[in-house]
């Protein structure tokens, strides 16, 4: 039965594998986090959160935030002027590869990679007045908490490692795709990833995927049929080249980032999401995914 | 509601799309078929199928096939013996693509596209005494259709075009990751992929997907976490290099064959089998793809 | 024998190959060229020059000037420090191809791709005051023509579309190979690539080539043993996707342009050049590769 | 001066190599060889062959003898027939790999090559009544040397080991570029490969290369231009994916063997064959490298 005593039970399951991961480190911010934090948080379509470990201490959300990129986009713009821009089919490549970027001539393969997700910051980029702004409002709008921030420094410190990411949106922008000031869309970009924010905060976040569109504070943020599609794209693509080994393992539609969060839902149940700074060699929160597999067999929940 | 109109809706929804697709022509024996066909037919988990269309007729399955030859794998092996030749991710390449097994060094992505799939069918060739014999006993016991044969026609015509699969073989062979007599293995594969069964057949042998692992006669085929694995595979890697979209379009785990057949289920209600022969540029049934769609929409059903 | 007659029937017998290549249109400045330009040039070792055609019409030298970059960073820098940062081998991939620099991590194929060439313009900006300047002296000492200019016009435009050259240098600097600010060393590069010289200029200027190292005016620019390993790398690498195709017609070491111009050298005889605008499939001028072709076959010389 | 004291001088000046490189092992015929075999063998075109070390012990020539199956291909086929089947370009892949054949839909980057000496090797399977019995005429007469024969044990032990070559073969085949029966060519293949000749023998065949075609004998083997060809290919592509170094270093067109012979020509001058079993990264003879760059430096001597 779901109840706070299942998630302590998850953490404490977890703790063994300590130590068998590798905290993110390609920038000292991110590089510094305390190795040792465990932490899951749940919330049911009933609107209840419970969390266990240390749900409530904010860590940095980095790709978890394509999810909230992606969601925005669908408020702004019509479907075929998204996916003409960016595909729905896994990559088959790492994360940041511009090798398929390339053979597939700048369309990037889906909005969770970040060629794919540069594009969706490209697309809020053009349409939003203040981007980073509006983001801001809607994740403390739906997470309900006013005190979300960004981290700055976490900011600024991607920007000044983004030789990566820029050669990305460059490759893109030389196939006409990607519109934009590319040092302006970067730095917005890396705003999202810069997000600070706990499991409950993104459990709640979450909630609209578990729940047909509708967000904890009752809102429509997208139309069920749009949820659905959330998922299937998660499913399929949510944890880079680990999407097949997740979903075997855990069986939820989930998205995560190099901070050691992931986000995972059950649709029509509830929302989870799970941190452990260390990550598997796909860059996946190690122990995080382990804390999910657990709840799935102890709940004996899942898609499939 | 599920019924025998819903399911001839479907049908004649996807007749506008007659003669946009393209019949597998590799082999006189696909290319002949009629490609005006159309069929759909459900099984339920209280045992009931009904159908619609030419849903009694056979066809080749093809690479649906592969759902079977893994089953079977897994009640031969352990899992670590199979996940350790043949991986669990989706490809980002076409479905008889050898590059990406040259740069992973023989492992191939998952067990459905065809070099895991030859992975596979090494295995089974490995420890089934006859194991083109065993796979016939197994789908008809599981269609309770004593009369399902292989079509020899197909199968002899592949082997004379297999060059193909016999590349991707032998580049296994290569790397230690194929171990039986490449041309005694490639002719089981083909006569698999040559069963001809119809819509009815397909979706009553499918059960144990959407029944936690139980077949129609209620025998126990795979354990119900195994069940939930098939269908976390099928949803990421079963539509070749469209798994996204068709998650996305549909949202059932599903496999597809270039006879123009799918087969999706919607865990722990019902499995279905569309069959259209005119394929999509990623070689997934055009027609039989929109079925799926339109009874998902209907039914207001799928697993995100 | 090698005439002025000789050269005229060079130019008169490619003729009829006009309108069979591609003038460069990606960006305007080059689109506008006149197609039907044709001259060839050649100095020999005793000092004298010879020309027909438009050989006194300067034209955009775009990559030949790759030969003058890798030149003065040899002079600049010892070898080990160059050949760290660029390789010596063939690339098998399109000029502007990302793929290789990412697979071989951050590290181009050799100096005469576009990754190479921005890996020695980042070499150059490093160590010359100002690096433009440098090699404007440089190539009007060689050529004995202290008119020779960049085309603003060229270089602006070349600037304005620099997309690709921009993902390049990021891609580079996102694995530690590139250390300058990327926006000014493409200024440079694309500097370099916009000098406007007539064959006359270019096969004066590339005389050292042939003549162990020495230039037209006594300078010992280069050791023998660094002039003999120039003719090698532009042998293997210096005609793009088509440097085997050019040994086996022309057999000469050499270097093409964008702008329709090809340097070629028989060591220890001349230095040529050859100028027709239109290029064929791998981006080499069409009638100025049979124009050396015919030129050898001719003379009955080749290196091999 | 070129005598025998220098070429002694060679073998001395590389000994220190020895241990730094590393045995072909991948078969064990091969793996026995003695690694510290050191030979060098000249012949002029005056038809003088000198030599020094153990250039009188036969040794596998492998990769060597696709110089004389491209040789003889010539001499059975067209130009076209030859090069609308394979490519005259470096690959800037390793020698076995298929993913370029893949990607370039069948056609192998060149004849040096695996992929594109298979074609090479079913080229002559399909014209020539015997051709392993015409490839051991033809090495004998242009040796001068009629007890050159087949190592049966290496021949069959490549045969044993030969999955990488079937699944390359069987890949071309699938693109309808191998016409012949893929065992029947890879018997021969190998036996090409198994060619047991000594520096001296080799140094002598090879004579044609710098002689205008002319052999040993006086015969005109081949034309002057596609002697010119033939070494322009070299120059290119012999050395796998050390061709840009080997030119650079050495600066003479040449091909080497997994054997740890390399040959090489000097046009209008002399052919040269070196032995040492130790191979560099790319799979070409450490010492046999050095021994040739050592003999140009000190015979001034390059064709750049």
């Amino acid at each position: 039965m779901l109840n706070q005593a299942l998630l302590q039970q998850a953490v404490d399951s977890v703790r063994p594998l300590l130590g068998k991961g590798k905290v993110a480190d390609y920038i000292p911010a991110l590089a510094n986090v305390d190795n040792t934090k465990l932490a899951i948080a749940v919330t049911t379509v009933d609107g209840q959160t419970i969390g266990a470990g240390d749900y409530l201490e904010p860590f940095s959300i980095q790709s978890i935030s394509k999810v909230f990129s992606l969601t925005l986009a669908l408020n702004l713009y019509r479907e075929d002027e998204i996916w003409s821009r960016v595909g729905k089919e896994p990559s088959g490549h790492s994360f940041n590869s511009l090798v398929q970027v390339e053979l597939e001539r700048g369309k990037p393969r889906n909005p969770f990679i970040n060629a794919g997700a540069l594009v969706i910051a490209d697309l809020l980029q053009a349409r939003s007045g203040a981007p980073k702004q509006r983001m801001l409002e809607v994740v403390r709008k739906l997470s309900m908490n006013p005190t979300i921030a960004y981290d700055k420094v976490v900011a600024d410190s991607e920007f000044a490692f983004s030789a990566r990411n820029a050669a990305i949106a460059y490759l893109m922008k030389s196939f006409g795709n990607f519109d934009g000031v590319v040092e302006t869309v970067l730095k917005s970009y890396f705003h999202y990833c810069a997000l600070r924010m706990n499991c409950a905060d993104l459990s709640k976040s979450m909630l609209y995927l578990a729940n047909r569109g509708k967000t904890l504070t009752g809102e429509q943020l997208v139309t069920p049929v749009q949820t659905r599609q959330l998922n299937a794209l998660l499913a399929t693509s949510g944890l880079y080249d680990g999407a097949g080994e997740f979903a075997y393992r855990v069986g939820m539609p989930g998205k995560s980032g190099v901070g050691g969060g992931i986000i995972a839902v059950i649709p029509g149940d509830m929302s989870v999401c799970v941190w452990s700074p260390e990550l598997d060699a796909n860059g996946n929160s190690l122990a995080g995914t382990a804390m999910l597999e657990h709840l799935c067999q102890q709940l004996g929940r899942s898609i499939f």
